[in-house]
C-alpha cells in the first residue's frame, strides 16, 4: 500500500458501549415497572413483511412503524424470561469481548433452568426480537455478539484489512495482495475491521470459479481494485463487509454476476437494497452504492453469447415475472424493467463464465476492460 | 514462525511435465495407430462403485483393474474427439501456467465446432474419465489444470503457507497466525503450496461457528496446532490441503465434529478414506492420519451432554445402519462398529456446539484439553 484514502476505526469502544447502555435502560424499565407494582412490558417492531417500507432515495426496505407489546403475563413469563436472559447473554458477551452463535446460544440456554429452550426456532425467533428492537437504534445482531454460523466471502486485491488480535488487542494488518493464489476469508463479525486502500472499485463477484481466474490473473493489480467473492446470494457478513468498505473507504461497487433472474433478483438485490423477509437488518446489510455491471441481457447481444446461453426454465420465468411486478426496487427502476423484459423475449439466460467461449482470459482481456470503460451502461 | 520441520517444496516443475508427458504419449499412441492404418483407442478405467477396493493397509477406497477401451469409431467419433480436444485443451493450459473450472471447460468446447459439448453433464463425463485414467499415473484433475468451482475451508493457527505471485513467479508466505479474526481461504488448487510449521497437530473442525470461537479465542496459540474449517463434508481443495499438510510436515490430523451419523460416516469417514464413487480420486484426497477426537458417543456421557441432545431421526438412523453393514472403512474397524451401536441404543445426537451447555468457552477450557490428553480414546 503506497496511500490510504483514511485511516482505520478504532477497533472497540463506542459501539459496545451503546450496546451496554440500551440493554441496561430495558433492564431499568423492566424493573421500575415491577417496582411500581406494575406489569412489565417490551416493545419489539413487527417483522413480518407486512411492516415494510421501501424508499427509493434511502435505497433499502426498511421496517414501518408497526409494533408488538411482550407484557408480562401468566401466558408469557417463560418467553419474557428468556428475552430478558438472552439480553443478559448478549450484556455479559460485550462485558468479556466474547460471541456466540445462534446455536451457541440455544445451547446455553440448557443451563436456564425452566425458561430453557426446547427448540432453536424459539430461541432465534427471540433473538430476532431483540435484533430488531436493537436496529431501531442503529446496533445491529453483531454488534449484541450474536454471530451467523456462516463466514463471509474470499477477497483479495489492493486492500489491507485492520484487525486485531483478539488475545492481546494488538493491531494486525492483513495485506489482501499478498496472499498468494488464496484469500482472506470474512470473519462473521466485521464490526471491528478497518481498511486501508488505494483502490477505485469493489468488484463483487458471484462465483468461485471467476474469483479464483480474477485472482490468479492478478486482474485486481492492473484494475486497481478489490475484488470479493460472493458465492451465490451473499451472506451477512460479506454484505456488511462491502458495505463498511464502501462506506469508509467512499468506494463505489460493480456487481458482476450470471445474467438470469435469480442473479439480477436474488444476488445483486440483496446486496444492494435487502431482502423483504429481513427488513430490520437492511439497514446495516444493504450496499447502496452497488451498481450492475454484468452480465446484462445487452450484453449477451453485444458479447456474441447467444450460442453459449441456456433456455429459461419455469423457475426462471416465475422468478423475472415476481420481481417485474412485485419486486419494490425492480418496479422502481425502470432500466430494471426494460432489462428482465428483454431477458425474457430472448429467452435464454447466461452464466459469467459462458465468457469462456472466447477464451478462458477473454474476460480479463476484454469484457471487463470494455464494461469498466463505459460505466454508463451499468444497471441501477 | 521461529523454526520449521522443512523447507517448502519447490513450487512448479516436475508434476507438469509428468502431466504434459502422459497427454503427449497418449496422443503419440493415437497418431501412430492411425499412421498404421489401425483404429485408434484409449483405455480408461471403470469408475464406478462395481470396480472399488477398500484395502486397510493402504486406508482409502480405490479404483480395482478393470478398464474401458474407447475405440475411434462411426460412433464414438465426437465423444472421441471431445476427449483428445480436453487433454489439448489440458496441455495448453499447462503451457500457459493456467487452469479452468468444469464449467469454463464446457464453454471452452463452443468453439470446437462439431464436437462441442451440449450439456456440461458430457463434458464432466469425459473429465472424469481423463482425471481416472491420470489418477493411474500419480496425478490428479488439478495437475490437469481442471480446478473445482468451490474452494477450501478457512485455515489459521500457527502455519505458513508458502505460494508464490501467479503473475512474477515470487515467492509469497502468508503467516495463518497474523490474520486477526478473519482466515485464510485454501485456494482450489493446492498442489503448488508449501508448508512452514512447528505444529503439533491439524484439528478439522466441522462447523464454521466453532471454528470462529477456536480461532477468536487463539485456541492453536496455546495447543501449537492449525485448525481448519470443514463446513461440513469437506471440498477436493480442503481434503487435498489437509492430506499435503500431514504428509509433507508429518502431522497427525484429529476431526472434530458432530456426533451423529453425518459426522461420522460422511464428514470424517470422507476425509479419511474418500467416497466410494469417486474412487479414483481417493489416493490423493484421503487423509491417513486422520483420528476422530469427538465428539464420540462416550462423550455425551463422560460430559454430560444428555440434556443437549436430539433424537435420532429417521434419516440418521438409516445412515447408522447403512454404515454399520455396507461400509468397509466401518465395517473394517471394530471400535466404529461398537461406537455406532452405543449412538443407536441411546437414541440421540449431539452436535459439537452442544458443549456451550457448560458454557461458551467450555470447549476450550475443558473439553479440548482433556481430550487431546488422552488420545489413546480417538478413534481409528
Amino acid at each position: 500500500m503506497t496511500t490510504s484514502k483514511a485511516h482505520p476505526d478504532s477497533v472497540r469502544g463506542d459501539p459496545d458501549k451503546k450496546t451496554i447502555a440500551l440493554i441496561d435502560r430495558i433492564a431499568r424499565e423492566v424493573r421500575t415497572s415491577i417496582e411500581n407494582g406494575k406489569l412489565p412490558a417490551v416493545s419489539f417492531p413487527i417483522r413480518g413483511l407486512s411492516n415494510v417500507i421501501y424508499d427509493r432515495a434511502k435505497g433499502y426496505f426498511e421496517l414501518g412503524g408497526a409494533r408488538k407489546l411482550r407484557t408480562l403475563t401468566m401466558n408469557t413469563a417463560r418467553s419474557f424470561a428468556q428475552t430478558l436472559r438472552m439480553m443478559a447473554t448478549s450484556r455479559a458477551m460485550l462485558e468479556n469481548d466474547d460471541f456466540a452463535t445462534k446455536r451457541e446460544v440455544y445451547y446455553v440456554s440448557k443451563n436456564w433452568g425452566y425458561c430453557r429452550f426446547d427448540e432453536q426456532a424459539e430461541s432465534d425467533a427471540i433473538m430476532d426480537d431483540i435484533e430488531a428492537l436493537a436496529s431501531l437504534h442503529g446496533l445491529s445482531r453483531e454488534q449484541l455478539r450474536f454471530y451467523p454460523e456462516s463466514h463471509g466471502g474470499s477477497v483479495a486485491g489492493r486492500l489491507t484489512v485492520v484487525d486485531r488480535n483478539p488475545a492481546s488487542g494488538e493491531i494486525i494488518e492483513i495485506d489482501c495482495a499478498e496472499l498468494g493464489s488464496g484469500a482472506y476469508t470474512i470473519p462473521r463479525s466485521v464490526e471491528h475491521l478497518g481498511f486501508l486502500t488505494n483502490a477505485q472499485f469493489v468488484l463483487a463477484i458471484e462465483t468461485g470459479g471467476m474469483f479464483q481466474r480474477l485472482n490468479n490473473h492478478r486482474f485486481w493489480d492492473g484494475a486497481n481494485c478489490i475484488i470479493v467473492e460472493m458465492g451465490g446470494v451473499p451472506t451477512r457478513a460479506t454484505r456488511r463487509f462491502i458495505r463498511l468498505l464502501s462506506d469508509k473507504q467512499d468506494l463505489p461497487v460493480y456487481c458482476f454476476v450470471d445474467c438470469d433472474p435469480y442473479g439480477i433478483a436474488n444476488i445483486y438485490r440483496t446486496l444492494k437494497v435487502g431482502s423483504g423477509n429481513a427488513a430490520h437488518i437492511n439497514r446495516f446489510f444493504c450496499v447502496p452504492r452497488a451498481r450492475f455491471l454484468g452480465v446484462t441481457p445487452q450484453d449477451i447481444v453485444d458479447f456474441g453469447l447467444e450460442d453459449a446461453t441456456h433456455p429459461l426454465d419455469k423457475t426462471d420465468i416465475k422468478r423475472a415475472e415476481d420481481a417485474l411486478h412485485n419486486d419494490p426496487f425492480i418496479v422502481a427502476h425502470p432500466e430494471w424493467g426494460a432489462a428482465i423484459n428483454q431477458l425474457l423475449q430472448m429467452g435464454v439466460r447466461a452464466e459469467q463464465q459462458a465468457l469462456a467461449k472466447w477464451g478462458l482470459n477473454y474476460v480479463i482481456d476484454e469484457y471487463l476492460p470494455q464494461k469498466l470503460a463505459n460505466q454508463q451502461s451499468f444497471l441501477p
